[in-house]
């Protein structure tokens, strides 16, 4: 792998992407998410075996900041559900700028979720695999789709991953 | 964000200087583990209700290193428990340097225990909440603070974070 | 410490080493996972205990490509056993580069595995010890050994870590 300056800085500015993202969601700062996105901007949460053969079927699937948007209401407005904490700990990204079209990246993550007087426990663990485009207010994502190991818990997923 | 070379060594810095941290703790070099902070460095372990309310509550408060050096004799030497491993997995930091005051910076942690014969298990995630310095010896820590997400498991905390 | 542009990007180029080998294992590309390794390099999975005493007793123990490959083919091909997802987390390694000899790097681990229908679970964590080498086709590991922190589970590891 040749390293440039500019690949240096790219790596900076993903890691530094990834971890304002997870913070946000961490200390629950859900009104801040979508701007992590581009307006057009898809989100998904999918099971790796759904990912994998390509299949459309996915938990959370939003195709616009618009319906990032209507999520983040729905979440702290409108549902009924036991609150809990999340941690994620995630890891550098793989990263790959051809010039040709979004930085693709992909990390792989680890969420840990804390009920009111709980045992932190392992929630949920994938990879992120990112789309994302230089915009004038520092790089978003076009694209980013959780694949997670595990189908079980989720049906009590609640907060963006 | 504009990166600058500076930035990016002082990226390399901080991580490294986590790495390190984490690896004397994991290793149970518990002696060299004051010498990450500076004389009048103050180091607390706080559930995350009480760090967002502002409350003084803390499950461990050190406020220099000679009360860090007191706590390592009271943990080798003096408090009767049973032993474990920990497992630190920390991710990169986001880093914050406006050059007035402190380099201030954040990093998710998941902490693994292992007893003896048992299985590995989830112990204590968070975050830390970082003031750093630049010293003749290198970075130091001004402030770390261990923003823990459970209360749980932590009455037998018995080794730094 | 002091940091040049070269060791910004050496220490690139063993995080993005570390991302890929990793990435290759979780999705199930065993068959890429030899190429990590120089010809003649040592793979090695063991419990602290052992590590730390200098005892050659280890759970795995592959001392050339040559045996990682047959270890693939076993693992792939022979074995019956319960299949299972591994996720890993690893973290920025520590990297030291005295000019003298292999790259020296260290990193922790945290490996979740997930079987069909399960939860994720916490599976084996630990830590990465390693010598690299700079080669034609980019960095390869001499050794890596994974230094484990629970002896249990492990009767179940089928896959390299």
């Amino acid at each position: 792998m040749t390293v440039t300056l500019e690949r240096l800085m790219l790596q900076l500015q993903v890691d530094q992407l990834n971890a304002a993202y997870v913070a946000t969601l961490d200390e629950r700062r859900y009104g801040d998410w979508p701007a992590f996105f581009v307006e057009d901007a898809r989100y998904k949460v999918q099971a790796r075996e759904n990912f994998d053969r390509g299949l459309p079927l996915a938990l959370i699937a939003l195709e616009s900041r618009g319906m990032m948007k209507d999520r983040v209401i729905g979440v702290t407005q409108t549902i009924f559900h036991g609150p809990y904490y999340m941690r994620h700990v995630v890891t550098p990204a793989q990263v790959v700028d051809d010039g040709d079209g979004p930085i693709r990246a992909q990390s792989h993550y680890a969420v840990f979720r804390t009920r009111p007087g709980g045992l932190s426990e392992v929630y949920n663990v994938g990879r992120y695999v990112d789309e994302i485009v230089r915009t004038s207010d520092g790089l978003k994502f076009a694209s980013r789709v959780c694949v997670y190991d595990s189908e079980l818990v989720l049906n009590s997923l609640i907060y963006p991953i």
